[in-house]
């Protein structure tokens, strides 16, 4: 089951780097380049269709997105910000293998009540449940074990805290999960084998290749427009399309 | 009339350089950037969509993408691979002032029938007429000045040889077309100011910028797997949502 193969990835010291997407081309070069999963990042499908992010608005493009990635040889989750059951099953039928849902620190058991229904409609999906403590900066490490621990009771497959960055609050927060922790990647901030040694199970990437690849855009057209140098080393057309 | 904006924009010796895009958010941020023109990416589309290039699948998701850009302060010119009058009423209708058409070093009279067609169901739309003489490396400049010509008789209202690159080609191109020529952008090769001097109108960035977004989302992706420097002067995450 390709559910299990996804849960087994997630190794508390030998964490899992998920980088997550937002087209069928990045999937397909990431793997390429050796990834065995990706997410799906709502920021990244919210900016390149037009939309905003955070509101819910991302979920038709989403599930277009992951039933395209399915058809890959890569596992997907997906990202379904607030979610809701009908858009996890939905995630599940479109090829997803599991999903992210996030609390925007709402009210914590109308979140764990959300994720307790995912589980009993679809069981073998992977639920990560997110906490909004750091990301949205209203809440601390206590604040964060406790909903956790909810979520957590709650069938959750796994935890995310996006947002958190030291070294003392990650470890505090592997000791209380009993699931595998999910942390965003900081640039500048903890490598990945730091996090490993502080028991962090998965690293998710988040909007930063989407950023990453926005900035290699602009910067290559200012480059053209400029006449600075631009690097003759990409990949080349016949790469891309096929 | 933003069509006459778009045309008044080629200036031969002063070439537009235009960015082609395959979502949204690139053409915000090249919008932010000062390009007041984009064109659609063929490729960029295909790909980003898991969809073959050059085999005419792109053209709905090109009219998707070409509708969300209209809602945006920029000219749109949409590469609609081969072409049919159908497709360019429908990118005109979708917000497009100009549109791409290809002749795959097809029957050339066929395209230009198929030119005179546009033109006289879309007479406002920026038609530029695309020989691939150089890009299937299947004709000599000859060969493309003739093709040219028979397109430019048809009403196009610019020609376009993507993959040309010496300069006495570049020149006899431009002596002979009578209306803008459009080249792609070579990195390493000429430059926009070199092109200027040759009497180029128009030069196209073709798929680089897709190219280089993906390099960027690869690369980045391995740097962070493998504990190496990640920039961390990406555009932000509220700077690309909103």
């Amino acid at each position: 089951m390709s559910e299990h193969e996804f849960a087994s990835l997630h190794v508390p010291g030998k964490p899992l780097v998920l980088p997550n997407v937002w087209d069928v081309a990045g999937a397909r070069a990431l793997v390429a380049a050796g990834f065995r999963a990706v997410g799906t990042t709502s920021l990244g499908v919210a900016a390149s269709h037009g939309l905003p992010d955070g509101e819910d608005a991302t979920l038709d493009e989403t599930l277009r997105l992951v039933s395209r990635l399915a058809t890959l040889p890569v596992l997907v989750t997906a990202d379904i910000e607030r979610g809701s059951v009908a858009a996890a099953v939905a995630a599940a039928e479109a090829g997803a293998v599991g999903v992210n849902v996030e609390d925007a620190f709402g009210d914590a058991a109308v979140h764990a009540s959300l994720i307790r229904d995912i589980k009993r409609a679809v069981p073998g999906l992977f639920v990560n449940a997110r906490t909004d403590t750091h990301w949205l900066r209203v809440g601390d490490v206590g604040e964060a074990v406790r909903r956790m621990r909810m979520y957590r009771d709650a069938g959750a497959d796994g935890v995310f805290v996006p947002g958190v960055r030291e070294p003392g609050d990650i470890a505090r927060l592997v000791a209380a999960a009993d699931v595998p922790l999910n942390v965003l990647a900081q640039p500048g901030g903890l490598t990945v084998a730091e996090l490993g040694e502080l028991g962090v199970a998965r690293i998710s990437l988040g909007s930063l290749l989407f950023r990453a690849a926005l900035a290699a855009l602009v910067e290559t057209a200012m480059a053209v427009r400029l006449d600075n140098h631009v690097r003759t080393d990409l990949p080349t057309y016949q790469e891309v399309n096929g």
